[in-house]
């Protein structure tokens, strides 16, 4: 169920039953010469909607655009100052709260974005914990990458081995091509496994040790048919998760 | 070509021919009756993605939340405060400059974006117009609505005359069943056409005047027929739209 | 009735038969060759006394600096950031709240103040609309540019024609020439009309398209005793303005 | 010289030979049974003026609301808090620096703002200090309450001895008493003379300890014939500290 | 009693007979030829705690780094622009609140923090102000130099006559010989006294008026033995000024 | 070397060898029945001392106060929110740029820190990265918690096998046993191993969850004896891990 096909009358409806909500966020960032610039945000939405369907979960809109400072040496990547997204996350789940939703699953596609994102759901919380003797929230924020359940886990190993990498990686690549084939880029890999990250700082820093946007990956290995299997993966392990979080 | 869909090498590319970008922005609030809570970013992704498909412009990830506080009251509706949504802006645009872009069209599904959206461009133009003497900056922003050309409006009176509306229109409803028919819904509309706005203030000022969310329009008439018309000529408003402003 | 000359104990008194409050809200900007800088605030200031000293509604001390990026390269303009005239409203207002003031008349001189004191209002309500449900405000704010009233309107017509303009207009120019005929300034205008305007970005692009900081307007038929007539039909627009809000 | 009364070309040649300008700041905050709620801003802008026409210093728009948080308990009081009134003396010199001034003396009218303002001016410093080594700016920004200095302090004396009081002076009054003589308010003191203070915290408290507004003044000595002499004093008094501020 | 050597059992015992507590603040900056740049947090630390020894008051850890703008021309000067201190004095006070704290005695070592730490307690207070009619706070904080009390002053005009100064003071430097006499350091004063301040501005502009970051002040004459006594002193002191402020 | 103890000719010559310089982070919030509530800012601070004096890097003042909005429900605990603390890092990092500083080791006591922390030094890098094409900083910052060497965690795991802990462990309390033994705290501690985590929210939640504060752990087998074997390691560690930063 999507909230953005939804009507404000079946929301209240499906609020009498559930008080959780997945949101969907990634980043809209460079990745590598054949990988989609809306790699994380799209995965992360696909995976969700995913979810959402198997088992009536509301999945609201994706935030599209996430913390990528490091990313910015590369043309088309967009991001948020850290200071930002806190903003846009607080007034996201505030705003939900307000209608009766405890439980908010940030189903994410970027790793870049867990810092930050934990320092919302900190700031939040802020708010209430620093609020007089006995105030108390019954709300609760979670993130999750879509990729950290155990199946997508033996998958990816299972598909790439050593080589699925850090960013650009040959699964994220994979599932993305599985929804959008028609955008399938197809470019020369040099070196044919990027380097593995030892950390970097800003994005000058960043693209003078990983010159084509790829951390530690092969992306070339990457099919569609991977990407369904490995949406199958994600789904049913972001299921679980789900489920154990909204039962809690 | 969307942003979304394109690789770092792409988007370079494409900046040695063009400095522009459209850039879909709507909200997540609640539509009346029968319509979707995403219409307004659906919408103006829809119609952005059309222009883009149409001339080969670049479109930005859809920024989904908006400027929504009057809609608080109606479960599912979700707002960014203006001064976050200031940020985010900032932010996006910021971003983009940094790899050569220098027209941003906001392509807007959301009134209530206006004034905070024109608040976000100014902010952004302060930092060049507050620096020292002589300092200048190439770059120019706009946001128009997908609704506010010459054959958009033409057709939104032939088809609904008084009754189109100002929130929950007969158009911006019949555009989203084009795209999204599994997601046409269906109500008794009562009244008919809902009360006319003589405006309102915060959230629960605006659900008193407007029980069911509707302004002025009787959504009831949208059809998928209508918004298959509304979008060719959405699309064909745009893109005088986009080419004059790039030119300029 | 103006809030700077009362005392405390008048206020106490005033509240106890009326919520409203005229706010004058203008900007510290260039006016053309022969336009003041304080025009705007000058003209929205002595308009608010006018309709205080008709209908005994309290006229709070004057918003002198606004929202004037685009005028910042021409001397002397001062201008506020968006983000910094949001707080000023807001504190404004939350202290007048306090007291038990509910209906706020920001009467404006400047059309650039529009976006960001809209956004601010907004971001008000915000405060309110995205506490837990059922919370409501009973604060309503409103602004209205003291020529935007049919007598303003049609005079401005009969006087000055297509040559009234958008910036350093003709009838403020009058206007302000009526309260401080010791301050009235003779220049050339060359050309006699200035350009009209199709936009404007920083405020490099602003003085490239407007050189002498006119729009469309010929302050050269300025004249005190036009000022007069405008100022009574400004007064009599914004009390007709005031009664309709204060009793909604 | 005011440059709300100036035109852009005025302001071009006055910076021909000055560097200099004179920002009046004062409060919206209750003053007594007598004290006009404009005391603090009406009479730092009437001082300003003063001097400006003396000496033909520039003189910017009143800040007309300053930090006035603890007089909040009475009615009509405004403030802007301190966060708040730091950004807005931050934009109104970044504006001025913009066009080249470099001497900023703020006449102020409320030892509330002391603090605040002093914060803002290092807010503003804080931006070069932190910038680069070796670089600097030649931005000097300087308060002065209009009552300090040696002819004011020792009128004050002169005329009340121990009773001027530390808030709704007896000086204060007589001095907007002076200029504004049709606002010139009657009323008991009780006591005569108002408690002195030791210190206030938030406005529940400042209430408390000085029930009807005033410290340590009785402004029943106030008279039109001591504000006249007192502006006098004021003016030379501040003529003199502008111009040895500005020649440094 | 040192909040950082208690448990938090210790603490909510500490509540049951005093809602007192010490916060010691100062600075990290250079304190001139032979002075530690962390002088100003050290000294407040060390008399805090021995106040807290004395009385068995609370003594929170140090605030270390203050508003230090005009010092950053010199090498290892590190600090807060005054709206972080405002976030950090804000949210320090806030927390303790929720505990129970109701009187903050910040015991400072460093003029330069008393205006932002004073607006700081503004902005505390502010938030109370301008809620509701009738909301109040019980909350009441103080800051105070640990060098103004009647013995220090006495002492240190004893000890270094008109030559202890306004920065790198004799006292200071003595005081931080007492309780580091390892890192007594030796240096040449040239000029033996420091030229007095006029006033000063960015960092550069204060590096140009101190060469070598002392204000008036001769701290050759500085000596361990003296800091024993200074010390002494200062304690008593702060003794009398916290029992008289945690009675009001 | 400890930049509170020193002047700023030795930092001037220390910039001369070295741009790197270590910063303890910790916090003050409950550490269970028997830990001090300084635990992690006393620990990581005299970590950071020990390799400062070993290898003669530079340590910049504790940042005692850091992100614990998890413990506000237990009496003393003092919490910055996350956007406080990110303006906090950002200034101290900003400054230490000013001076020539390049390599920011920020030695951590508190887990909580990390999403926070990492977030502020995104937000400096944004700085950077978010200007124009070609700009670049040489600016690296990196967080280690004490702990996290291999030296410690043997040691850890050899003393304490499974109930080291994750909040309150065995191995921070006795550290701080070691150089704070007349701070030592005896406590009951029931049960005897705290319950293990898995996630919290607010401090409420976390209150509820770990009713006297500790998760994991079993402090009760913590010596002072323990604590200085455990220094060793960290020092140790901490030394190898500034090494190989400062030299990349």
């Amino acid at each position: 169920m999507q909230l953005a096909l939804s009507t404000w009358h079946e929301v209240e409806e499906y609020l009498r039953t559930s008080r959780g909500i997945i949101v969907p966020i990634g980043s809209t960032e460079q990745h590598g010469p054949n990988g989609l610039i809306g790699t994380d945000h799209l995965d992360a939405e696909f995976v969700s909607k995913g979810v959402g369907d198997e088992i009536g979960a509301l999945v609201a809109p994706t935030l599209t655009i996430g913390m990528s400072q490091h990313h910015m040496g590369f043309a088309g990547s967009v991001t948020l100052r850290p200071s930002t997204l806190i903003a846009v996350v607080g007034d996201v789940v505030t705003s939900l709260i307000k209608h009766g939703f405890e439980r908010f699953l940030f189903i994410n596609g970027h790793g870049g974005n867990i810092a930050t994102v934990t320092a919302a759901f900190d700031e939040i919380y802020a708010a209430s914990s620093m609020r007089g003797p006995g105030e108390s929230s019954p709300v609760r924020c979670k993130m999750v990458g879509w990729w950290q359940g155990p199946r997508s886990d033996a998958l990816a190993k299972e598909l790439y081995g050593d080589v699925n990498g850090s960013h650009a990686t040959a699964s994220e690549v994979s599932l993305s091509q599985h929804y959008h084939p028609e955008a399938i880029k197809h470019a020369q890999m040099s070196p044919k496994v990027a380097p593995k990250s030892a950390g970097f700082f800003d994005c000058a820093d960043y693209r003078r040790r990983f010159p084509d946007g790829r951390i530690g990956s092969d992306p070339s290995l990457s099919t569609p048919e991977h990407g369904a299997r490995i949406y199958q993966a994600a789904v049913a392990d972001m299921v679980d998760t789900y489920r154990a979080f909204a039962a809690d």
